[in-house]
């Protein structure tokens, strides 16, 4: 067996700037060696007018099987693929590219995958379940989508920007077929309640809903990770709720990831 | 402590092709945790044809401060370094980079000092030292410049292509201020053999010198690595002298890399 990393090692780059706070070089290269596949996620900082210089040379290196795009490029690293799947065309971002057979990029955004494995992981039953969604962002737009996918029988979409949740919900009509709705950021009667706005990386955060209105029946989950146990998860506990965090939804991508990188 | 690799990871790729082959990721990322120094050589498998492109995309990531130049790109590298060492501009050809305080590329070739570094580490003395130098390619090249900056008294050179040993006594003239001369392949008075040529490293290659005209005063030191004692060396350990094999020219290296690349 050889030491890591040495010349045979497949190389999976995180594209970002900053990266230093990135948690996936560690995480996906100790993913990896568990799978027993000699590859590194390594960070490569890319300022914002560097993408496209990074990605043409990125491109011509053969032992480069995937890259990981975090902030600011999640968007702009889509002109970059040529295929993508159907969440990373509707909404045109990535988060994760691997090659195709004639070199090509494909791209995906598992972020929303990801968000749900987290919540069935922790006991939420998605399929048939009346949800609440709390920010239709670039997460929580992936997770409307995942959601749907996963067989929820009702989606109420909640933004404090109303054009926001109007253009998600235009985005996701076929898809939805009737199951998606804009509405207040009321839980009464869901199933599940999930927090995909930033409230709750900031001290001081309001909560992103009034928790007297939380039921113990109803599973919460955060996109926030980082921040432990953050306020709304807390009041969500103290009200008796099953609960997921953002930081088993970052170890469930990091699975969905390796999948990804490695079904060629 | 973080585990290895993580988002801060500075970066020294190592671009050539084929790179599989390759020791320096393991010995180097290895040399960097020896040192504390949160570093990683990593393999980029880089085509003939995408340099450009490569040294383009490299250039504009700031957390990879060095690369590590392997064939075919010794001396097409040369062309995107803004400063070099004296060997670099002198042959026209780099085996490492580091940045320059403006981000720009310093090239330097080590493999000279390295081999001179490896005979001193074995006992020689190459100061005042009469020494036969066989080969004045690549490799014999570098390691000529490095035996007159060590303060050889004489460099014989040979080489049995004459053209090839005319161009070197040319390009060295100012640095050999008449220490340095072409010569037949006869180590006869010389107080060190070196030998820069081939031979040795495929089975049934010729020695590169008669060894019956080795004596037991006499330092020999063999550029070719990973083929353990060569036939050569067998020889001169036979003949009573000590020597230096090319594996130990591989182990200078690594030190001397580290030095240039953390030497800002």
């Amino acid at each position: 067996m050889l030491k890591f990393p040495n010349g045979e090692t497949r190389l999976f780059p995180i594209i970002g700037d900053p990266v230093i706070y990135a948690r996936s070089p560690e995480r996906l290269t100790a993913g990896f060696e568990r799978r027993g596949h000699n590859g590194a996620c390594v960070p490569m900082q890319t300022p914002d007018g560097a993408l496209a210089a990074v990605m043409r040379g990125l491109t011509a290196i053969p032992n480069i099987d995937g890259l990981l795009i975090t902030m600011p490029h999640k968007f702009t690293s889509f002109a970059y693929c040529a295929t993508g799947s159907e969440t990373a065309r509707l909404f045109g971002v990535v988060s994760v590219m691997r090659r195709n057979v004639d070199g090509s990029w494909h791209g995906d955004m598992l972020d929303g995958l990801a968000f749900v494995k987290a919540q069935v992981d922790e006991g939420a039953k998605p399929q048939g379940a009346r949800v609440l969604l709390l920010g239709a962002g670039g997460a929580g737009s992936a997770i409307a989508l995942a959601l749907l996918d996963a067989g929820v029988s009702e989606l109420i979409v909640h933004d404090v920007d109303a054009a926001r949740s109007a253009r998600l919900l235009e985005l996701l009509a076929d898809v939805g077929r009737g199951r998606l709705k804009a509405g207040p950021p009321d839980p009464t009667g869901c199933d599940m309640v999930c927090n995909a706005t930033p409230m709750g990386m900031a001290a001081g955060d309001p909560l992103p809903i009034d928790a007297s209105l939380l039921k113990s029946s109803m599973f919460v989950g955060d996109v926030i990770a980082g921040h432990g146990v953050t306020p709304f998860l807390k009041a969500a506990k103290e009200a008796g709720c099953k609960t997921a965090n953002g930081d088993q939804m970052v170890e469930a991508v990091m699975e969905i990831m390796m999948d990804f990188m490695l079904d060629k």
